[in-house]
């Protein structure tokens, strides 16, 4: 018989934030695998420490990252042969009868390239997909920011949109949350600005992990930001 | 010395995707407080029945909640009363060095009542909030759809939008998740269809709970929905 495929959110970064659907699923799995950047530790993996029971470990290392553009030919090509030489290397756990969960920072289906298994593996294999904390829930939440409410219309926008359409969508949406800022943010703070939104705009790095920061945006000096710092634009402030 | 407000995420409905931390923070309460709809079992208390020891209950009972429309100044007026009256009645319990956990289906600064108690008393008193897996989701992972990756942009969109606004902001956006469906779905049926988005549209009713129901929009056929319902339109299918 074959084993069964997780997809375990594994939250934003607090081994705290895992939950017991999570913790059950990994004290249970044969074999853990995880996405890395070679020569990077895992976030997923380090949030999970506490749970591993001895399983198999399967670390899955991109063979790109940001060196090139997403929507170059070369890109898709390199990354669409990785995606399915690690789900040919998961399947073949599954067809040997071992339960395999793969870690997802955050929440699986939300920006996790644990989807891209998910496609390939759900239709030949049984699969559960256990939601997580999201990176933005645990932004905002460490930041105290209240960020919808009520009728409220939330954007969810990666920072490499062009300027004139962050500001757009800015406009557009009572709160945004800008992900991916990295490089962006010079071109983001320009676009938050021109939306007229920079006073209320929060800054968040590492959200709820240990060294974690966050500060009003307008208050950053620098335009230095790893890639998963987050932009929150609150849409609520105290109604009714 | 004053107790320690806890607003405490707990997730989509089932009890086993509470985090580690809310779970922690529920044992260690004085006081848990909880909204609900007079004469409803509320959802997050049913969900961390198994975690509770002994504490004072604290039900908060909306005076209202869908009866009157809430742009109405009568609704306002009412429920602005009730929340400053909860805010009290916690404060109480806070002064008196107990420490209280609100409950919040989801994750509390997503749409939750807790943050109408937070912004009246975390200036007074130490705060935490545990962000919690959100009603989205518990729904886009129990229906096994991804909905968002890479550039994708994603809109929550309330479904008491007009029309013309659900189908415009469908067309300008990847992915989307339509909130408080209830009444709203023959509306916002006619919105997704409006923006050619009906084959991909997914009903989901009670996401991760027992009874819950996932089927594709295009095959419900009444208008019947609750509430809480959510429509999801995925923005990814398979890439790269």
């Amino acid at each position: 018989m074959s084993g069964t495929l997780y997809g375990v959110g594994t939250g934003p970064g607090d081994p705290e934030l895992l939950t017991l659907k999570a913790v059950r699923a990994l004290e249970h799995a044969d074999v853990i695998a995880y996405f890395a950047k070679a020569g990077n530790e895992s976030n997923a993996r380090r949030s999970v420490t506490a749970h591993l029971n001895g399983a198999i470990e399967l670390p899955l290392l991109y063979p790109v990252t940001t060196e090139i553009d997403s929507r170059d030919d070369a890109y898709r090509v390199s990354i669409g042969r990785f995606y399915q030489d690690s789900a040919d290397r998961i399947a073949a756990h599954l067809e040997a009868g071992r339960n395999v969960a793969v870690l997802s920072e955050g929440d699986p289906f939300f920006y996790g390239s644990y989807m891209h298994l998910h496609v390939r593996l759900a239709p030949r294999f049984a699969t559960e997909v256990i939601p997580g904390v999201t990176a933005m829930s645990g932004c905002w939440s460490s930041a105290g920011v209240p960020i919808v409410q009520g009728d409220d219309v939330l954007s969810v926008l990666p920072g490499t949109l062009p300027e004139g359409e962050i500001t757009r969508r800015l406009s557009d949406s009572q709160a945004a949350v800008i992900m991916k800022v990295g490089r962006n943010l010079p071109k983001i703070r320009r676009a938050i600005e021109a939306a007229g939104k920079l006073p209320q705009a929060i800054y968040v790095e590492r959200g709820t992990m240990a060294n974690g920061r966050t500060m009003p945006l307008a208050d950053k000096a620098d335009d230095k930001a790893p890639y998963f710092a987050i932009v929150l634009v609150p849409g609520w402030s105290g109604r009714p």
